[in-house]
């Protein structure tokens, strides 16, 4: 599998009040589209990944609500799956271009979330999760606290640990533009911010987030580039209860292998990543169910340094879901790029040395979706 | 392109108080698994058509809700194209199956609307509309009654004309079990029912309806059976008010076209067609649209009694959006099934003679999104 990334565009991430879902798309798509220099009537399809909009500002049929105002006549297509909307809607556009229906391909990855009440965006969120977990009141930061609990039960993993993901990430933030909080903070300050649910914390969870994300994908593979060489997606039961470990994301486990057999590479291969670390536990759970370290050592993994800029594997240089922000249908697309600009050597003081092979991982829910991309120079 | 239908299944469609979108799915692919003979085990992906769930009942991430639901261990999208999420989710169960990455796919078609309280699902059904026609308080039978006022001054369609799309549909669906209004109503009833936006009146209206459909697609192309032989999606502006043309859909002219090509056959070959009869007028526009007659020559074929069951091209031998009802997700995946059952020639009182090649036109919002599938035996 081989399919260029043409073009890259993202906006700033944070509190963006003066700017609507439609700004934040169309500014992100026009400059992919430009990054790309591919003629806009050459682009024959528009793949959008959003969760919310519908529910929050009443507006679906995002593929033609963005195609249209982009001036594109291209087939138009709106994909959904929780926080893994960005991540699934790479992996489609992939399959219609390897399918030879589409060639240069536009996805989208956008999310406006502040114009929404802390209720209405809890209650909008929940819908990533299972209707008898909703129920009883587990929201995300309570379920992610129960996956966060039997890994320090089961492993020993502590929770100055797990603030050092927090650590990392806004240290990498700090030197991205981009990010919404682009600052460095303490473990300290992590560990006494206010308890959301019992052992995560506020410094523990990633934000509310505006923001959006583009890519040009080519079937056009003759010239240099950066190139998709694995994409792969796999799906757990929605419900929490009833996965045989809390430790670990078989979706993970699974679509990783599925991305590394396509690229013809293995971890070992990969020099900076990208993962979901929506609460600490889950960047932890990453590493492990990835291979960057054993099950069960990723809490000393990240303690060593071996994840930050400059160490064995660096993770989350943009700042990662914490510290970048979280928008969450856009959330895979900057995944991606984030990998693109690494490869190009375009990150700047984030720039991985000698990268030339990256990973993103994008979880939806709890685990119940999970896209694997791996990118190549 | 030729993409095996394997397999089928289809609720009842109607008022069904006892019955959850989760019900209903399931119901629909268990039956598509089963008659597909294809084990669990070998379905590699689960494509999931659905517009208004999310926003009425709070579930969204419905890939893993439903594949997790039916024990598969199978990658899982939600595909969103307001009325036509159906249609575009086969439309991308066919690009994974072409692209080499999926074998054996299960798409669902599904929705509930009838949990919902009207402004509820005025509200929701609103959201695939543009933001600045909904504004202007233009709904849906608004925004169709501008194109039937306007195909009326164009061309002199009269409303007695139109009210024949409603009593065929009807007359159709009093022979199809599974439809929510399986009874005929007379032209004087169509015109004498309460009118919504003139000149639409109750019964120039689809319903609201629960319902759910599946098809089993598959790569294995060597058995007999019916074969998808075209798959074309096309979009327009997201505001009526953008277009040149009040009295056609580009974007059904565009998908078909394509559609045509990829199938190597043309709409004289087209034996019996599922269209997206929203409004009595949408089903006009799709023939002249789609050739099966020239433009603004709509109501006089019709008229003529050509569209019947036994007339020169039978249109929507289900009963159609109108009288089979029309579930929006489901509608564009019920389409493909109606069809798939005439080609099998086992569509019983309702089957049309010597059908081996058919159409399905699926249309989102105002004509935004339209998805055009040609089958084959």
């Amino acid at each position: 599998m081989k399919i260029k990334i043409a073009g890259i565009g993202l906006t700033k991430f944070g509190e963006l009040w003066d700017k609507s879902l439609l700004d934040l798309a169309l500014e992100a798509s026009i400059d992919a589209i430009k990054d790309s220099g591919i003629n806009k009537s050459k682009i024959d399809a528009v793949f959008v990944g959003n969760m919310l909009t519908g529910k929050i500002a009443g507006q679906d049929h995002l593929g033609p609500v963005i195609a249209s105002s982009l001036g594109l006549n291209a087939a138009s297509f709106r994909i959904e799956g929780a926080c893994a909307s960005g991540g699934l809607a790479v992996h489609l556009a992939i399959q219609g271009i390897l399918a030879g229906t589409y060639k240069n391909v536009l996805v989208v990855g956008a999310e406006k979330m502040t114009d929404a009440s802390s209720n209405q965006i809890t209650w909008a969120l929940m819908g990533a999760s299972s209707s008898k977990e909703r129920k009883a009141g587990l929201t995300f930061p309570a379920l992610y606290a129960l996956m966060t609990q039997a890994h320090m039960q089961k492993y020993g993993t502590t929770r100055k640990q797990l603030a050092q993901v927090s650590v990392k990430n806004h240290y990498h933030a700090s030197l991205n533009k981009k990010a919404q909080y682009p600052y460095e903070v303490t473990a300290e300050k992590v560990l006494n911010s206010s308890l959301i649910s019992y052992p995560i914390t506020l410094f523990d969870s990633s934000p509310i987030t505006d923001g959006a994300g583009a890519v040009m994908l080519s079937a056009e593979t003759d010239s240099k580039g950066i190139f998709i060489t694995g994409s792969a997606v796999a799906s757990d039961t929605i419900d929490l209860s009833e996965r045989e470990s809390l430790t670990e994301l078989k979706a993970t486990q699974i679509a990783s292998k599925k991305a590394f057999e396509q690229a013809g590479v293995g971890i070992k291969d990969i020099k900076v990543c990208e993962v979901h670390d929506c609460f600490t536990i889950a960047e932890i759970m990453a590493m492990e169910d990835l291979g960057v370290c054993p099950a069960g050592a990723g809490g000393k993994f990240i303690e060593k340094g071996n994840t930050k800029l400059n160490g064995k594997c660096p993770i989350n240089t943009s700042g990662g879901l914490k510290a970048c922000g979280h928008p969450v249908g856009a959330t895979g697309v900057k995944q991606i790029i984030e990998i693109t600009e690494q490869l190009r050597k375009n990150a700047g003081q984030r720039q991985v040395k000698d990268a030339n092979i990256g990973l993103t991982q994008n979880v939806g829910g709890t685990g119940a979706t999970v896209v694997v991309h791996v990118l190549q120079n």
